[in-house]
């Protein structure tokens, strides 16, 4: 299972209480009339999966108040059961139910992106490919999002615009050319990023070859296609990275891999993924 | 169809600025670098669905470059097949390539939202029932997300904590019974807020019947039991709404219509949409 | 006395932390360079009235330094006379006097609201009709300066555009007629918000109850009007909540509660009251 | 009349942004349903009193739609009866419904600030003593209030804790003396800065004028001993400015600025105002 | 030595929790991965000079972990040596190593500030003029930039446009003499302000005396016309302050201060300081 | 000359609308006074150097008043001497004033830093070493001094802790070694992301090589170490790049490039420069 990372709270924290803000919006009328004492809650799986977002969670309730302690029964990562207590909670009971949607609708946001990454994961578990996330994630939550792929056993792949170079075809129409593009942006881009190019013939994977890009994507090609574009890239270098791209499904991710391609990029479990269903039950 | 409608640019455009912020990071590196020019691009649907969010798109493009026209070819709600032009875009080719991420991921978030509420929707389209949604959506999304499930034929439950009141088992318990706990947020709330009352057992529909409650909520009964508490909340009035909520399935969301409740809240349309596939073709 | 609930913190803080930004600026250039020690104070009515704001002044204080205890000597509601201590505060002498006005500023703000609503309230108050707010509060204070009004025995009407709706003639003109313009909004807003209309004939309140508002506002009526369509409308529905508008008095108000309306809203207690003198006196 | 100016619009327009999203809050259920089209409103005066805040209110409309046209039809510090137009509007009728509130709230408060202001200044108009203003304005709104105060003929005292010093006694408890607090400022501050001390004696006047304050601050003098403290100080200089201060009332302003004070500073313009009717008719 | 004070942290967070946010992006991508215990550090002089910031990079250190202890070993405005430890640090490494650069680039900054303003003021440190500073600091970090002379003996000017006016040729011309620039602002502007007038010529100089300037700024002078300008505003008045201004250097500051000018104001203690070489050691 | 490109006004503006907010505070008391009229301007250099920034100052206009018109006369990166004219500005004079600080703060401070960064580069402008910035730099401006680096000639290097790896030996130190540091960074990090170590003696560099990293970072190296240094790493492979580190100044950066490395990374062209004098002169 990956190590997966969130987000220092300096980074995080604004996110949370900028969402905490929309749900609550001028008042919990409801439960700020009623609840004034301690309680205890638990999170309970309805559904099988991989949990992410738990430590989301407990955050969520420490920036509405400090004292609650949050803890998690199940690590992230960890496989579920309809039933499973998954975290105890304690602490004031308003907090608790105040932040209850918030924390909850992460963390089964979360868990619902873990738990299919972790399917396509397990297709090709025996084989070096590793699958990688995209940038087809919901506007806001890239930073969770991602993180959540990696719980599942995913690579992120870039995390913006900024952190890498993805030269697609548009660009290259606009630049005159593979050569002209990495050229100009070589001159103009931080030296420790690398550049990918995205290709869809094997005449374009030479010429991507030719002049240096450090990540070759195969977009769309078939399995054929692809298994000799590896070929051509491994017999120039060990180190040029090779992503694969297009309609990976869970049917066809093993027979990709098998094509010898470094990384396999889907936006499925991201973008085809529902949530965990998970409920907080007070006691 | 229902209207839908969006919050005006004062409130919506802070969203979409703090989004593009998040994918755009430090810069562009890729389009900054290489493009400079004006085009033309499309977007157009990869699969069969419901269209929403044809007109936050557009706004997205606005915000980076205030000359690009996009001009929606098919109205939000219309339905959609592989390979149909959704939309039509011309302006600076930096802007499009620069928020085609983010515009595309709104649209295709809310267009999957919208086509899951259209098939529950669908069942029931005859009856008098409505289905409605919940405060189970993506942190930071509500506003558009409830717009898509309009857009998709449902009616907004509240929009969070404070436009109306939810009175559920905790809040009960905390309170010391229904009947102080209405009384309670009464003397507190704005009067123009609606009261629900979750019950579980009709001793509880009749309890919420007897203290005043606005709207009483039929949680996870079974056919009959619900058919029943129809029956003794319309005897007593018929301003009084209600609403069935607990595991509403394309399956069983008819039947449930037909126990003359008036309202079905169900969490699916959102929790269990995937997104709907576009893609943008510049040209 | 009715309760009045004001923001959690995470929405709270916010606006406090802007104010105090508006008054250091650049830094508090006396008390930075003088003030390096503890310190005690006592807050201190300077004339009669309704103590409101005291738990906001509190907040203030312990933004600036968590370490200062704010104890209220009198609760939310309670009246003060000239020289009564109302609160007694002990930490940092330099956030007491860095945080000094923006805390009496709100306090005395508040409490000039609660005291002049109170005077409204008295007039009505073994009567049922209930004295309820309006929008008319000053721009970034509106949570509490209707926290405010509640403190003083109101109730609080519609908090902003979005959590009510008010059909008044603009609106009712542009829809073509209240049916339409009932329709129209019933077919998009969230389905537990309730929908008054502005009446000023009674013609118009037999259209308003026909087309099903929940609340109809009897706007500028004089009171045989009043009491007329008070009865027309008890006649159809005793759910249907009636709201009096337009120049109430402290002359006036109890014969216009006498008509039998549920509501009698004015903006007097926030745009004609004045400032509950209090002061600050370090020891 | 005194020249008032309002901050530049990149100050101004971040805080009119902030009121119009407390007001609409997740979009106008009414107005967005109902209206889209032009209209055309007046602003009418509906009280005797001066006028402020009409170009305040021209940028609230114009951050909704920058297409709507605000004319004044009075300039600001002119007397309006009721009935007078005081503004014509021309321009989306929706972005006319949904900004009228923050717009008027705005024009009202400063309004009735303004003609507060006027009839303290009134009498005291063919004296060389000025009004100023105070630190008690309402939070949030300082830069408005104090703007509407030169609007009504008044004189702006400090804007913050930042842009002047001004020595209390519990600052001089805190340092020691007058002389060690004046000497420590000075070493600390920017050197443009005055520095006004708090004066209740005459030995403090003596005091204060012997250590160098800029402005000396005579504090709940009675007639008597302000005529002797001014004369104290213009035997010493006629450089330094002298402010009465505590309990100023429309009845002994007059006899204060008889003293020779050059300024009279008070909080009842706008602690003790109340806002001016103002009203919108749309046609 | 001059005091020098920081803004609260309720002025001063804002800045350093945006700084941080920089340069940590979506999470420090090493540290995080790698780093999970405790930690002590040292700061340690590369270069000789004196020291400033140190207490900002405290407060750095503390908004990422509340638990780390950083002790300053020298005092701000103290010489360092190279070699010489200025600063102890204790607690998570991984916040040490998170904020090491934002607090250390501040800290330099604010010290190459201080060291070149200590050179400045060193030739003049036995005569009564003071050094003062300019706006012409670095975008966002003017309040550091002015607490960075302080510590290094100078004295502040304006912090902005707002704490003071200052009138050059552009506003003279535009209001059409110094008389009435003087006279329309002293009508508008906080009667505590100062009015400097920039001045070329001793014509100048007299005019502005006659017109009722505070302060009288001297600009590019030679060294006979501003001991002209000194005497004649002397004859007039020792409350008037004199400012000299133009092309202050090292080699002719002190013949300037021996014109008898109150204080001379340069900009290059920031626009000509290099960075004070100090490192982070951790052990 | 390398080309440089700004982030995207999206980007951008926050920044610029934030700095004219700490210098306009609570507006310009001289300028709003006194001008209200179109006027134009020159921007002339007054010492030799290399212009940045002109558009970034541009756009600082076009803020305060969006008809102003900036032209820049010579390109970014041009050599500039004293008296030459680099921009000419027309356009409301007020906004002119208001705005001239911070667009000539910002355009002095990045020139200085290309005018320095150029003199370095013109040492090595012959041979295949680049020169590349740090992240020293000052808080706040980050993407504006990389932006002046690569104006002057510079290669950026990473933009913050979140672009790129570097392993120090405190992370070294933590993970336990290099292999284990990049092996779990490996696991965890975006796989587009580079890896940086950094080494002291070849035995470090030997195991850099041996366990994959992208760069190697030669850290105070002597030129004989560097020299060994570099045949290693090109023997085994010449895709990785080769940094150089630590001192480096004028004198020596020529024989640091002569060693054969591809980069070589310094924070002089930002800590050591000074800014180059601008002045505008209104016409």
């Amino acid at each position: 299972m990956a190590i997966a990372i969130l987000p220092p709270p300096i980074i995080l924290d604004r996110l949370l209480r900028e969402w905490l803000r929309e749900d609550i919006g001028r008042g919990d009328r409801t439960t700020q009339a009623l609840v004034d004492r301690k309680g205890q809650a638990k999170w309970i799986a309805k559904a099988p999966g991989t949990i992410a977002g738990l430590t989301v969670g407990a955050r969520v309730f420490e920036l509405l108040n400090a004292e609650v302690k949050f803890v998690p029964v199940v690590s992230e990562g960890m496989q579920c059961q309809p039933g499973d207590v998954v975290a105890e909670i304690d602490g004031s009971l308003a907090a608790l139910l105040m932040g209850e949607r918030v924390a909850l609708n992460l963390a089964m946001r979360l868990s619902g992106i873990a738990t299919l990454t972790g399917e396509y994961v397990k297709q090709i578990a025996d084989l070096p490919a590793k699958l990688v996330d995209t940038r087809k994630t919901t506007p806001g939550l890239r930073l969770l999002e991602k993180y959540a792929t990696q719980v599942g056993g995913a690579v992120n792949h870039r995390l913006g615009l900024d952190d890498a170079v993805m030269i697609k075809d548009n660009h290259i129409a606009a630049a005159g050319g593979i050569e002209k593009a990495i050229a100009l942006i070589r001159a103009q881009m931080p030296y420790p990023l690398t550049i990918e190019v995205e290709t869809e013939s094997l005449a374009q994977v030479e010429e991507a070859l030719k002049f240096g890009a450090d990540i070759i994507m195969l977009d769309n090609m078939d399995l054929d296609m692809m298994a000799q574009a590896v070929q051509i890239i491994r017999q120039r270098s060990d180190r040029i990275k090779i992503e694969a791209s297009g309609n990976i499904t869970l049917e066809n991710i093993r027979s990709v891999a098998a094509t010898g391609v470094d990384y396999i990029s889907s936006s499925a479990p991201i973008t085809r993924s529902t949530w965990l269903d998970l409920s907080m039950r007070s006691i």
